[in-house]
């Protein structure tokens, strides 16, 4: 398929006429071919008059015809290819077994969500039958099922051209909430997002949906995005992104006449905690698998494990010789975009330069443009709790350890630390009561807590929790990543002693659908 | 119980020394004894500090425990007996009989919480076993529970002295969820708020919980809701009240440095739908119905009718006469304070001097301060489509009667409509064309939607949504009133590969609590 560099308006190809927007080899620097023509407020309006005339008939199809759906834009997408392949690595420096194995995980969560749509949970279907013999009044016939918010507005990610971009997590959970999707494609990755794109279209034509189910459109700058956000008949944001991004957002949908939920997932600089037992037991293993954790895929994870936490002393000194050793090995790779590349270096030179902060270890240098030297640091509990600057994520292969004290140090550092996305435990048996004495704590910081582990790597699965309080999202009470993510998409409805032939299948007497239904209370198939 | 005029800060009665709040009986005018004391920013201060010692702690209270302390307060409440009755009357102006059923639906609520507790779905367990064979990468056990969000400042509402105030439906799903409750009481009934407070305070007591899962504080003006809103403790809000204020509230939680969900339930004017067969099948009796609807409790519901849609013509004419004659002989009540009442007749007022609206009938006229004359206005669709004006709130026993030229203007008035919080549909089996095609739009529109009843009576169950898309409330995505409630105040955390003795007991291996759970996405008791 040839790259045509236009945006798409339902099911038509379309124009720009808003500045040209080139995609940047990170690894060369070299601009990469062909242009692709930023929208405005034109495109804005009509792909949000599409989705919104798309609304009220896609939200009704039936489950098995959105569960179809869903997998046929997973089965275009592997339809494109090796071409996908090659022009994501080139619009991003990441590697062929990564971006391979991105869109298996690409492709599997639109297969997830399909089977997520069948199972039909998420209607939220709940029966409480009349009493028209209850005294003093008769309850009447009361059914709720729930319904899709409304077109959403989805933000392609930098760091997940296909996982989080125009057919990624945002865009499977809306499109099998029923919500059609207005997807603002990220600058870094316009042709893979075409291709995506194209295959996603396809689809909806396919599966003779309505054309406004789905539209893909450019822009250079914050104006699409904002339009996008602020314009009436979106109801609903997904974004991964910077904190700055994210919260420009919010500000925008919260002005609105109505103001729209936002789901950003936006910063996190995921603790780890090194207890006792577990640094005494293997300090020379951890050293080498959190440099592994810490440099991969460049650092360019929102679950990358940017501080450590650990009681000062002679079994940390071995877990830093090993980092250290491990760290100071390890290659420089390309990373995403010129901006992200001098925005970690930024990063990384402020923390060079604190005075409280010590450098353990640089990676090796680089041969080419935009290259991730890894970097480790160190600083004092105190240090840390008495200057903010030291909490920002640096995005990239950088991580900082805080030399504690004592156990309770480590406590009071998590204390004060913003929400996280998660929080990792390294622990052994001895350290249980350590743990137990911290888990309460990161349980109100982090939406993931995990045990002798690496947060690198988010399983999509049922039990995922992909989100945590602010400033690691928006909204703490969801996740983006998961089955659970097609919560966000959704609000509930009443019906009251509405006639049989105008109640939705989801609610009819015999349960024509086969739901989980809560009945008087009662959780069943009845 | 004499009442003291001081606030409950934990376990403590405490007199604040902010200003002097009394209430008034509408009825008479009349200013009642005692004297309540304002708090300010310390009262704020000691109760979010208190809530928040409190939170770890009770969020961990087993779910039998949990029931048992909300089938307490329900108790404590009964055994206040006729003395918080009698003092509800004086505040409020509502009649005994009223008071009486909002006690039993207050108590009710609780203790359905209290069911809702021990079932425990709200704990929404999922498990997604290890796959340590899987290739190319294992899955980790992750296993997902929800927590609640921390301390809740609840506000009471003026219409509701009972059952959505102290110990009222935000209180109640906020306590079942696990979050420590800091109740900003209505002035306008700051005794009967003690009373109820106090056994309330008498539970925590009873069931060895920490002081800190309740409070209630007294304030004149807006500054003490404020100044708990925007506590870094608080973690979210509870409001029933006016757009305005809810508003506020929504602003300041936005604006905090870590913003917080605002469930405020605002504004509705409850469009009713009258469609022709109906119309020609029982003008006289829908009349006659209609007025009891917009009469009761003297107009001050959320889901008051405050719109009525239909055909104009010969049918509507008799559902004019019949409403006009019920109403002119509908008596005035007394509304629930001198603001209440001085709005509504400016509300009535405006609605009068509009040169596009016909006066039909007005109540008689009261006897006594503060009473309520109800009114039935009508204008066009053409009018009400054009002025912005006519689709405000009045709240109290007003209505606005829109004559429609066909059953297509129905629908287009319906879509230029707010957010609501009911569509209500007079329909017979003839008018089930027309029903379906309305559907769509009540859907986007409206959180309950219902048939051949009228939207006054509010049932509290598990299938009730009292909700609705913008500005009927601040989020669309929940319910205030029946046991989705609950939902509001909790948010997912994920456990990855958690030693088994570290686990919550609700995703522990063999189901200790018996739970429904999520096992590789498929429900059952596992």
């Amino acid at each position: 398929m040839t790259l045509t560099g236009m945006m798409l308006i339902g099911a038509e190809s379309h124009r720009g006429r808003n500045g040209e927007i080139h995609a940047i080899d990170p690894s060369t620097g070299a601009k990469l071919e062909p242009a692709f023509d930023g929208g405005g407020a034109a495109e804005v309006d009509r792909a949000c008059q599409l989705a919104w005339d798309a609304f009220d008939r896609f939200r009704e199809t039936a489950p098995e015809d959105r569960a179809v759906f869903l997998e046929a834009v997973a089965r275009n997408i592997l339809d494109l290819g090796d071409a996908l392949i090659v022009r994501a690595m080139a619009e991003s420096g990441l590697l062929r077994a990564r971006l391979e194995g991105e869109r298996g995980r690409t492709v599997g969560q639109l297969r997830l969500f399909a089977a997520v749509v069948r199972e039909g949970s998420w209607l939220g279907a709940r029966i409480d039958p009349a009493l028209p013999e209850r005294a003093p009044l008769p309850r009447p016939d009361l059914r709720q099922r729930r319904i899709p918010l409304g077109p959403v507005a989805v933000f392609g990610a930098s760091n997940f051209p296909l996982a989080f971009s125009v057919a990624g997590g945002d865009t499977a959970s809306a499109f099998a909430a029923g919500c059609p999707v207005v997807v603002k494609a990220h600058s870094a990755h316009p042709g893979t997002s075409e291709l995506v794109g194209r295959a996603v279209q396809a689809a909806v034509a396919e599966c003779g949906l309505p054309e406004g189910v789905f539209s893909l459109i450019f822009g250079a700058g914050s104006s699409v995005g904002t339009a996008l956000v602020a314009d009436p008949r979106i109801r609903a944001v997904g974004f991964t992104g910077s904190r700055r991004g994210g919260v420009a957002l919010m500000e925008v949908a919260a002005k609105r006449p109505e103001p729209i939920p936002v789901y950003a997932e936006m910063s996190s600089i995921n603790p780890v905690f090194l207890l006792p037992a577990a640094l005494a037991a293997r300090a020379e293993a951890l050293g080498k698998s959190f440099v592994a954790s810490l440099t991969l895929g460049a650092g360019q994870f929102c679950t990358n494990p940017g501080i450590l936490l650990a009681v000062d002393g002679p079994d940390l000194d071995r877990f830093v010789a090993s980092a250290v050793d491990a760290l100071g090995g390890s290659a420089a790779p390309t990373m995403l975009t010129p901006g992200i590349h001098a925005a970690f270096d930024a990063g990384v030179a402020a923390l060079a330069g604190n005075a409280r902060v010590a450098t353990l270890a640089r990676g090796l240098d680089g041969d080419g443009p935009n290259r991730c030297r890894a970097a480790l640091f160190a600083t004092t509990a105190d240090a840390f709790l008495d200057d903010p600057a030291l909490r920002e994520e640096v995005f990239g292969a950088a991580s900082l350890l805080i030399r504690c004290p004592d156990l309770e140090s480590l406590r009071t550092v998590a204390e004060r630390l913003d929400g996280q996305l998660t929080a990792t435990l390294q622990m052994d048996a001895a350290d249980t009561g350590a743990a137990a004495v911290l888990l309460p704590t990161l349980e109100r910081k982090a939406g993931r807590i995990l045990a002798n582990g690496w947060p690198t790597g988010v399983e999509v699965c049922h039990a995922m929790v992909h989100g945590g309080p602010f400033p690691a999202t928006s909204d703490g009470r969801t996740t983006s990543v998961g089955t659970a993510a097609i919560e966000r998409f959704l609000r509930p409805v009443c019906y009251q002693d509405i006639p049989a032939d105008l109640l939705p299948q989801a609610l009819r007497d015999g349960n024509p659908l086969g739901l989980w239904r809560r009945f008087d209370g009662a959780l069943g198939r009845h």
